[in-house]
């Protein structure tokens, strides 16, 4: 454990990337003030991420999947975060958008943030986010009210970088993948 | 969330409907008596719900999935509950049937029902019983066992309100879907 | 319980028949040793299975479905343990294939290897691996690590019995799929 947490903090020394996109029609109608895009930029910053970017977009299907698209084409960042639009309602396309461009689901992510809602609200059951990877970026959704986002964020914030790591071939997972410190994947 | 309370209470004050669909070969055909379904229906009678259909299918995918289709655009009822088919043998496509219909699939609601589940037993884990949204209908799948499905609905009935009131749009979800009491979505 | 217990023996009492197959690019190649599959073919054998398949594929989805859908046609077994190929990396596809090739997924056995992996280390939040069925046949994925297949083939080894069982139809699940011992399904 001593030795993780000594890797954990070489991972931090490299500076993340990330861009967040704040998903609802009516912050991009301008009829709402985006909220939550601001706070988990604020507590991105605060773990030590550099916020690259930060959209608004409509609840569109196609355009989400496609900003998605040209933002990890870009390379502008390692991970996006999408906030807003994981939800029921008919507006609600987040999750679709995500799991059309992703190459692969992590469904655990969104296991984890569930149930870390599920310990302050029954209604976190209904947060549809998911998360995945494409290319060498990884992409998060979490839910629109900012006090969920932030909630959502700090459930799985610890795990980025290794995954981001793996994307981006900087971890060897090579002999010692069959050691125990990386004994999960 | 003495507000929320008091919310809950007005949502309950519109009563929803239900439609109980028992999905099974052998009850279809008569050589079974239908257990599961008059015990959601008293269940779903118990907590305020007007159950205004109750019928036995068997376990054909595109059966299931026409009826399911129907009903909704019917518009008969705010919430679909199934019984049956969710399990791994060779004819159980409800999970199946349900997903290839539902707009939104809200996987959190399977999860609560497979986490209330292991408390009872560990052969829980093999239902593969799932949510969605079609419309303004919500459908839950619950497992065939009458035990089985009354301990999966009591494990999410009170969420469904909620999630009626969204997808037909009794909720404001405006300017409020910033606050703390939406948060989770 | 008691009755539920003494099932189990009997059930245990016909020995299953597993195929273990190690998906990693570098076992294939022989740059390093297989150490996952022995693992897990240890662990089936003092858990009663007879192991007749050990075999190593690269990371290549095209080749995974094919010798999975291969293994089951033969019905050389009653279980294919599939190890490595669930993580978040490039290579990494184990998931897709098996989700390519089932007839049905079972999303619980992959929550309840997450879950049992998660008091641990929070990495096993990454780990991808699903089950299924296919024909007669159970599917399940273990990561690849040896420590982490082995764990999560504990945490559902006690439930594959009772799936081959329903698949094979050698349990009645007839009149008393409504009692509740049946009761999840």
């Amino acid at each position: 454990m001593a030795a993780q947490g000594a890797e954990e903090r070489v991972e931090q020394a490299v500076r993340l990337r990330a861009a967040v996109l704040t998903i609802s029609d009516r912050c991009q109608a301008g009829t709402q003030a985006d909220a939550s895009g601001p706070a988990v930029a604020a507590r991105l910053t605060g773990q030590g991420y550099e916020v690259v970017r930060h959209e608004v977009l409509g609840d569109e299907r196609a355009a989400i999947e496609a900003r998605l698209k040209e933002l990890v084409q870009e390379g502008c960042c390692d991970v996006i975060f999408t906030t807003g639009g994981t939800g029921v309602a008919a507006r609600d396309v987040t999750p679709e958008a995500t799991r059309a461009v992703v190459e692969r689901e992590i469904p655990g992510l969104g296991e984890l943030m569930r149930a870390a809602g599920l310990k302050k609200t029954r209604r976190a059951a209904l947060s549809r986010a998911t998360a995945g990877t494409l290319g060498r970026t990884l992409i998060v959704n979490l839910p629109g009210s900012p006090k969920g986002a932030v909630e959502s964020l700090d459930a799985i914030v610890d795990l980025a970088p290794h995954i981001v790591e793996l994307l981006q071939g900087r971890t060897a997972h090579g002999p010692e993948s069959g050691s125990g410190s990386e004994q999960p994947e």
